[in-house]
């Protein structure tokens, strides 16, 4: 069973807007056992949509419309399906009779516009919708011999989760085969994609029951494993023997066996030794601080810290001497090191962390840091048994080297947990 | 003219994985007078990607095609468009010199699969890829009757970017009519997309040679206005008059006429009047000391500051009283004002911006800030004329707490400056 997903509107044909449904809806279809072939999206004109329609319905099984059901004249998305398919529209009076009471609710009169709201395509079972106006519909057709399924689905993300999820889902799923799917994730930082895939390549290749799927992004390596089996229990060893001989070949190499980021191991490394961290930043400006306070509860491991993007912050917060930062430029291991041992001592954390560099597009002020290549990275780590520190050359524009710089400091501090 | 864009590739019919290479696509031929009228995402299939092909071809004047380029069994482009077309393909023996150059240069053997990357469609023009081994293919063709543009560009973005930039765009823009396109793009933050609307519609839509987008996200509102005139100078006129209108309407709220983002506009004001600044934060983690230093040669206005997620750092690093937290809580307008306070004096920064709030999802611990709700956030401001402070109520999951609160804080401060 091959599916594809038409998202419908014409602010995804701009430079501005992406379609993002398709990905919450291509999980959700894998998890019943169906393959997405093909996406689509068209703008709100009645002849491609209804073009797009028809060419969908001959090449897959499943198609799913997301968005064109609001109450203006730009929503077309029950018109063309009906056009395409050669069905009539009727008005449903239980839907138009919830439609007024929504307005009702609200203490104003429904404008006329929202009536086309009611609108059923004939022989289709009507998706209510909890969080918005704009109903879903669920159709079996016949198209050349061939059944065909046709979802309509809301545009607004929030709507299409609840109404997909409560309604289609359960619907669709009556009509496939029982699909039991098991899914790991492994993840790993600052390796390359290449050298990921030579190691563990030969042992993914011998599961070829198992989709494997490598990610390379973000300073992260990601391998996906999808298993189908008639039970799920089957398809959770199944995936779960792979991983488990993955995790030998990559062993620390690998940071989250459960799909946990970096900072939540980070955080559970930690918590688990009731230890806790500060962090004194210059080129991240707050980046790493920033990761590691988006994880909740949060503030039992991190304690916080400071960003000293100037001089004299690096002495006001973290006690770093003034000659040492003039003798050797902000951007040296002594300066790491110093910024590691003193925002440690300031906040009375077990570890502190810290990172200075370059991270552009402008080179180093003038001074000793003015012939220091953009990308140079220095990272401290200061605890009761010592301070280390890391010299990395990250290549890549300001985003990417202030990113990778917070990777190698987690990875740092990481392994020195394990 | 409409076009077509086909991005090629199976990871993007996966969960984990789009197409965003259209967005910039889309941009550039919006600027040479073209509309995007499809897209369509497809696998590695030979037969999908053929049939796709054909569809865009009958339907479309101008297809262009991202990936699938590269030298592996997977990559189908070059074969399914002459499937598609019933052209043949040769190998070209310059392409294949200049990638046995690639690979003595870098000192190894080319594997035999590459070679595949030599091959072109007959009467295509070979568009050199200087980012990469995938060179782009350009080709005029007839379709039943009408004459179609087939642009072949290889999948990484950073290679798609420089070949149709340097090769592709200057072929194309040669076969279609001059078009003379002025944009403009005016920001505003935390207002209601609807009350925008209400009160720039009437303005803009007067303006029906403009095409005006509303995009709202992030706690802000963007109003992008595209208008193409037989000469640059009409067009420019044209867009700067609505611009100009606009922002007689909304005044104060518009925080960028130009395209900037908010912490750029933030860095401006303070410069221009050089003044400096300062940030200690609670709830935010770090986020707008982020946000200030993504932005390149920050450190001449932003000084740097604070992280102080625990009651101690509030302390340590802003001198807020010990008792005055045991009173007020860390979530008062009395701690956001000692800690704005604070950080001014230990930094000398002429402003000191503060942040403390409930961002969940767990609500406050025992003691003063345990019944605060979750989204209550509190904004200092300390400068030497005084100190104000924001209350705010945000809703939403953590991470829209986090980043609407930022907004807030520059807002306060834009404000201030002006």
């Amino acid at each position: 069973m091959i599916a594809e997903i038409i998202a419908v509107g014409s602010e995804m044909l701009t430079p501005h807007r992406q379609d993002t449904n398709s990905l919450f809806l291509t999980e959700q279809l894998n998890d019943l056992g169906v393959t997405v072939a093909f996406k689509t999206i068209v703008g709100d004109s009645l002849d491609h949509l209804t073009s797009a329609a028809r060419i969908a319905l001959a090449r897959a099984d499943i198609v799913l419309f997301s968005g064109g059901l609001g109450p203006t004249e730009d929503d077309l998305t029950r018109e063309a399906l009906a056009a395409a398919l050669g069905l009539a529209i009727t008005r449903d009076e239980t839907l138009l009779t919830g439609l007024r009471q929504r307005f009702a609710d609200r203490g104003i009169a429904m404008p006329p516009n929202n009536l086309k709201q009611a609108d059923v395509l004939t022989g289709a079972t009507i998706l209510p919708n909890r969080a918005g106006s704009a109903a879903g519909q669920f159709l079996i057709a016949e198209v050349e011999g061939k059944q065909r399924i046709a979802i309509l689905l809301p545009g607004p993300p929030n709507e299409l989760k609840s109404v997909f999820t409560n309604e289609g889902r359960p619907r669709l799923s009556a009509l496939l085969p029982p699909s039991h799917i098991a899914r790991r994730l492994l993840r790993m930082a600052l390796m390359p994609e290449s050298q990921v895939d030579a190691r563990t390549a030969p042992i993914y290749n011998q599961y070829t029951d198992i989709e494997t799927t490598i990610l390379a992004g973000s300073g992260e390596i990601q391998l996906h494993f999808v298993c189908a089996k008639p039970t799920l229990a089957e398809a959770q060893a199944r995936v779960d023997e792979l991983a488990d001989r993955i995790e030998h070949e990559m062993g620390d190499d690998i940071f989250s066996v459960r799909g946990e980021g970096l900072p939540d191991i980070v955080h559970l490394l930690l918590g688990m030794r009731h230890l806790t961290l500060a962090a004194a930043e210059s080129c991240t400006g707050g980046l790493l601080a920033q990761r590691l306070t988006a994880v909740p509860n949060s503030s039992s491991t991190f304690l916080g810290g400071a960003v000293v993007y100037t001089t004299e912050l690096k002495t006001e917060f973290a006690g770093v001497p003034r000659d040492l930062i003039d003798t050797t430029g902000s951007v040296s291991e002594q300066v790491a090191r110093a910024l590691a041992e003193g925002i440690r001592a300031r906040t009375g954390a077990s570890f502190g962390l810290s990172i200075t560099g370059l991270a552009g597009p402008g080179g180093g002020p003038p001074g000793p840091d003015e012939k220091k290549p953009i990308g140079l990275v220095y990272i401290g780590l200061a605890s009761n048994t010592g301070t280390e520190c890391k010299q990395v050359n990250i290549p890549g524009d300001r985003e990417r080297v202030r990113l990778w710089a917070t990777q190698h400091a987690f990875e740092l501090i990481r392994r020195k947990l394990l």
